[in-house]
This record gives structure tokens, C-alpha cells and sequence, in this order.
């Protein structure tokens, strides 16, 4: 790796720019898709069927939630990288791969919701084990990034420090939550719940703004 | 790479590049899967199934342009802005979510338009309520901006001006369409549709461009 | 628009580049979708199925070939352009509203090339209109980005000026194809494909590159 | 701006931008489309419906990986560019319409692995046909971009030399490939998925990989 310091810095970061615009391709569409399999349910009245479709409406806001943590979890790493290399591009297709392929699960959460538990225990397992392996693709990523000196180091930023911990523990969640799921389906499909939201919320960055307002 | 010790704001400005892109993905998507519920509708002659068609092109046009003043809305917003921080992000993660949401209840309103009076009463009112949802959480998020130092000020712009000023009474506008759509929806409808086309329209922009061809 | 000059160049830029980057992801995505509308068609032996499909295969490359060309008659427009204004954006989102009903239109092409010569007749027409549409609001883009001034001096490119022609040719090809199409729809239908081809084959550089092998 | 008289270039190279942001747009939709096709298929227990979709599971992962493939041989490609032109922007419009079209194969593919043979050879037989025109159009690009001198002349980057050799082979391979297809289909549909793993895996970048870890 020590004459790869020789690499035209501009080439590598044009290398990066286009991986971060077919990631944020993939991921815009996928998070966009999820609307396709919105739907009213008959029979009833307008309002009962729009509201008979609530499986599907939660189903939409955890995958949306979702894949919006690994948005903002992408950008976190990239946006400390200098340049990739080819291994880490191939990492990167793995990781949109899994991320791609969400809405699927997210369809069988959708209509499990409102089938057996047998559908529910399915949904709730394979939509489980997608996020696990978004999250584990992801953690090889930071790794293999850190490892090869892709990463400038500025790792003491608190935001950082946060989204890392924050990621360590949803993979623990979505082990147990996958776990649960065999049994108690529902309870692990709110578990992906709010650990999405538990990803997405900036709890260091709220906590400052709500001191700061209460300072001001 | 010198001057790199300066990089907190190159990092900073990459992160909005990113946000920006992912919007962008997001509402281009949002905007174009529109199309997809276009279909000629039964019996009768093909011109007269293409033309019975009409609810669905009323609410394709009426969603479209919805989308796009809130792309453009995006645009003057993150125009001024010099970086984005992580509250901010997920404020625009939330903006994504009910923008994405949109064609959903276009859906409705274009099936509503050709059913009875409760249909069109649900389809005016989840319309109207994601529209003001999406127009509070642009209100936020440019108010966030301006709190937070993330835009720099050069809020005497007239054109800014004057999109500040029409999102302002576009959410009064929702408000009162809404209300109006419990009684009778097809009003508005017709209230999303002038509302829409309010926003996109530039009337200083428009103005000043016959007054130069008339002076010229 | 004198005072306009003073304007931060780089703002001005960023609005180009964030309208470059939406009106990239729109004709993508309309491009994209197309291939939703294949399928084989029963009965039959596979290969029988697969090959009575090509009504959808022509219009998919009718539609291809058209979006194409506006994305590279875009892209020359307005890599000459050094800004935006609120005017321009809003007569781009115009032309993008066009562009991405396309698939709609290219749809009932592909349904009619099979059924009467009525529908021949409406997909010919609607499909013709949709085109000479686009085709009519890029001029106004163009002439107005001259008329004020957002576009450099650089017309006397042979490139630039091949593209001019072309394009004024293939509105007035529209409207004799559109006019054709009410009588025998299937000569329109071929005269589209034609003029896709005219529009993204450059024969000016086809003709350099002859004549630069042969004198190799 | 006074450098601007250089401006040729930076025209030149905003071309390059939006072509890979045309490009990454059309590859990510293509890729991510490619989870609309998945689905159970009944009858029987849910997991039995979910394991019972597995054709269109291989199809979806050969499918994704091969369009991978080109993403990231593109990546490579106009990564060593410093400028396109008219002609090239067009190569590559064909490298996207057949890269775009790779979707419809791909649904062949996933219902003929369990119909008859006849629906396999066709699925297999097509599939190849548009891998392989893929890899021509993707070979007429290089060698043009070579001709024309729009590449930069480093082309003894080994990552480089890899992906060279790798791509005739695979050229190769796919024809082979689509001659079994008449034969034994099934085989040739193994051999996509090993030409896309072969495609993707940077088998030097991850001996180099080991080879650091090992010596570490």
C-alpha cells in the first residue's frame, strides 16, 4: 500500500464521488420504491379501507427509517475517507446489494401483519437478518476502511464516536430481535421499529440543542 | 493539501453534496414513478378511454408540480446554506419520507375523482394533510438553518423573499383546503392545484421579464 | 439584470449543478422504467411468445432513443450555460414534467401496435404531441437562456450547431408525423424511430471519424 | 475567472460529470428495479412459499452482480478519462440501453428456471445475448476513448491490466456460454453467475489483501 501514496489524489476521489453517487442512487430508489406497495384494503368505507392498511404503513416507516440510518451511517464513513480502493467498491456493491433488496422483506412484514403467525415469524426473520447483514457488511466496510488507511483519522469526533457505538449495539438488537422473532414475531417487527428509530435520532446532537436553547 | 487544515468545512460541504444528492435522487424518483399510475380507462372507444382517463392526468399534473415547488423550495434553501450538521439531516431524512409518500395519496385522489363523495372527502384530505406535513417540516428545517448559523446571510435576495413569503401563505392555503375538503373535496382539489401552481410560478421572476421584453 | 451580475458566482453555480443533477435523475429514471413494460406475450412456444412481444420492444427503443436525445440535446444546452434563474428552472421542470409522461404514451404505442387502427391512431398522436411538446419547451429553454444571457458565447461550435438544426428539423418532422398519424398511424409510428435516430446519431462526428481512419 | 480562457476543458469535463451521473443514475435504477420481480409463490407453508421463489432469488443475485460488473468496469473505464465527446456520449447511450434492458432477461431467467426447458433455453439464451452486447458496446467504448485520446496513458495500473483481461475473458465466456444455453440451459445460467462472481471479485487486490495480512 505505500506506493499507492504516489496515486493521483484526483483520480481516487473521482473514484470515490462516483461510488457515493451510485450508493446514493440505490439507496434514494430503494427508499423510494417502498411507496409502490401502498394501497387501500377493501372492503369497508373509504376511511376504514385507508385505515385497514396500517401493516402496511408501519412496515413502510421502518424499512423507510431503515434505510435511512444506512444512508446517514454511508455518509458518516465516506465522508472521512480520502479514497477507495477496489476491495472497498466491491464491499460497497455487497452493502447495496442487501440494502436493495429490503423492500422485499419489507413487503412480507407488510403483509404478514395482518396474516398468521407463521407469516409474521417469516417476515419478521428475514427482514431481521437483512438489516443484520446490512449492519455486518457495513461494520467490514469501517473496518476495511480504517485497516487500509482510507480514513483520515479524526475518529475523536463525537458524532462519530456516537454512530459507532450506536451501530455495535443495533447489531446486538438485531440479533436478539431476530431471536424474538421465532417466537414472538410482532414483538421483534416493533423491535426493528425502534431500533430505527433508535439509528436515525441524534441524541447527542438534540441533547445540545436543547441545552443550548434553554442557555440562550 | 496544505491548506487541509481547513478540511472541518471541506468535510462539512461534502456532507451537504451528499444530502443534496440523495434529495435529489429522492424527489426525481418520487416525481417520475408518478407516470406509473397512468393507464387508459374502459369502456368505449380508445379516444374516449384516454380521455376518460382525466382524473389520473388532473392528479399526476396537480403531483408533479407539488413535487417540484418542493424541489425547488429544496434548492433555494440549500443554496444559502454553507454546511449541514446531523439534526439537519435527519430533519431532511423527514422532509424525504413525506415527499416520497406523495404518490400514494395522488393515488387516491385520482381514483376519488371518479367515485363517490366519501372517496374524494379521504383522497383531499391525506393529499392536503402530506402536503402541509411536508410544508412544516421545510418551514423547520429552513428555520433549523437559520438558528443553527448554517446559512449564511443573504436573506435580502428578493427572489427568497418571495418563496419565503408564498410557502408561508401555502401553508395557510393547506390549512384551509383541508378544512374545505370535508365538505366538498373537489373544491379542493382544485385548491392543491392552484396552490401548486402558486408556488412554481415566479411572478416577481415573470414580471420582470415582460417588463425588460416591453422596455427593451 | 444588471445587478444580477454581481451575484456569487458560486451559488449561481450550485443551482446549475443541483438542476443538472434532478433533470439527470428524471430522464434516468424515465428511461429506466421503460423496461417495466416488457413482457412475453401468450400463447405460444416460448421463443413464439418472446418474439410476439415486439410491439413493446420497438416502442421500448422509440422511447429509449427519444429520451436519449433529449438528455443530449439537455446536457449541450446547458454545459454552455455559466448560471440559472428562477425562470429557467421553472421552464426545466416543465420540460421534465413532458419527458416523464413519455412512458405513458410509450405504453399505448406498444399496446396499439397489436389492436386497431384506432388505437394505432391515439398512441401515434398522444406519443407524437408528448415529443413535439418537449421538443417545443426546449427551444423556449434555449432561447431564453440566450435572450438572458445565462449561456456563453461559444454558438459558433460545429457541434453546437449541428444539434440547433437537427432540432428545429425534428419539430417540424413531429408535426408532419403527428399529421400523418391520423391516417395511417404506423408511418408515424416508423417516422418517430427515424427521428430518434437522426436526433442521436452525430453525423458530423460519425463523418470526422470515417475520415479520420481512412487517412490514418 | 481569468483562467477561464482554459474553459475548453472544464466544458469538456462538466460533459464527463453528467454522462457518469447519467450513467450512475440508469445503472442504480436498473439494479434496484430488480427487486420488483421478487415475491413467494404459493402453495404451501410460508416458508415453503419463500424457499419456493429461489429461481428468482439466483436471478436477482446474478443479475445484480453482472450489472455490478459494469458498473464498476465503467467506473474504471472513464475514471482514466479526461474529457468525452459527441460520439462517445452515444456509445454510451447503447451501453445503457442494453445495460437497462437487462432487467426483462433477468424475469426470463427467474419464471423459466422452473418451466420447461424450451422457457429455460430462451431465458438463458437471452440473457447471454445481452451480457455479451453489454461487453462489446463496453469493449467499443475503451477502444474509441483509446483511438480518440480521451483516456490519459496510465494504463500499466495493474488494477487496470486486471480488469482488461478479465473483460475479454468474460467476452469469451458469455459466448461459450450462450452456445451451452442451447443444450444444457441451465449450465449456461451457473456460468452467469460465475462469469458475474469472476466480473467482480478483484481476486489481485484481495491476494494483495491476504498477502498484507499475513505479513503484517
Amino acid at each position: 500500500m505505500v506506493d499507492e501514496g504516489r496515486r493521483p489524489l484526483a483520480g481516487a476521489t473521482l473514484g470515490k464521488d462516483r461510488m457515493e453517487a451510485f450508493s446514493d442512487g440505490v439507496l434514494a430508489i430503494a427508499i423510494t420504491l417502498l411507496v409502490l406497495d401502498l394501497a387501500v384494503r377493501p372492503p369497508g368505507s373509504p376511511l376504514h379501507q385507508f385505515l385497514r392498511a396500517w401493516p402496511a404503513y408501519v412496515a413502510y416507516l421502518v424499512a423507510f427509517l431503515s434505510i435511512g440510518a444506512a444512508w446517514l451511517a454511508h455518509n458518516g464513513l465516506t465522508d472521512r475517507m480520502d479514497r477507495v480502493d477496489p476491495l472497498f467498491l466491491r464491499l460497497n456493491l455487497l452493502f447495496l446489494l442487501a440494502v436493495s433488496f429490503l423492500p422485499f422483506p419489507t413487503r412480507l412484514v407488510a403483509e404478514a401483519l395482518e396474516r398468521s403467525t407463521d407469516w409474521k415469524r417469516l417476515g419478521a426473520v428475514v427482514f431481521g437478518l437483512t438489516m443484520l447483514v446490512i449492519r455486518l457488511l457495513f461494520a467490514a466496510m469501517g473496518r476495511y476502511a480504517r485497516r487500509g488507511g482510507l480514513r483520515h483519522p479524526r475518529e475523536d469526533d463525537p458524532d462519530y464516536q456516537e454512530a459507532h457505538k450506536k451501530f455495535r449495539g443495533a447489531a446486538i438488537a438485531y440479533v436478539v430481535s431476530i431471536a424474538i422473532g421465532f417466537v414472538v414475531p410482532l414483538v421483534s417487527i416493533l423491535a426493528y421499529f425502534a431500533i430505527a428509530i433508535f439509528l436515525v435520532v441524534p441524541f447527542r446532537a438534540v441533547w445540545g440543542e436543547l441545552f443550548r436553547k434553554s442557555s440562550a
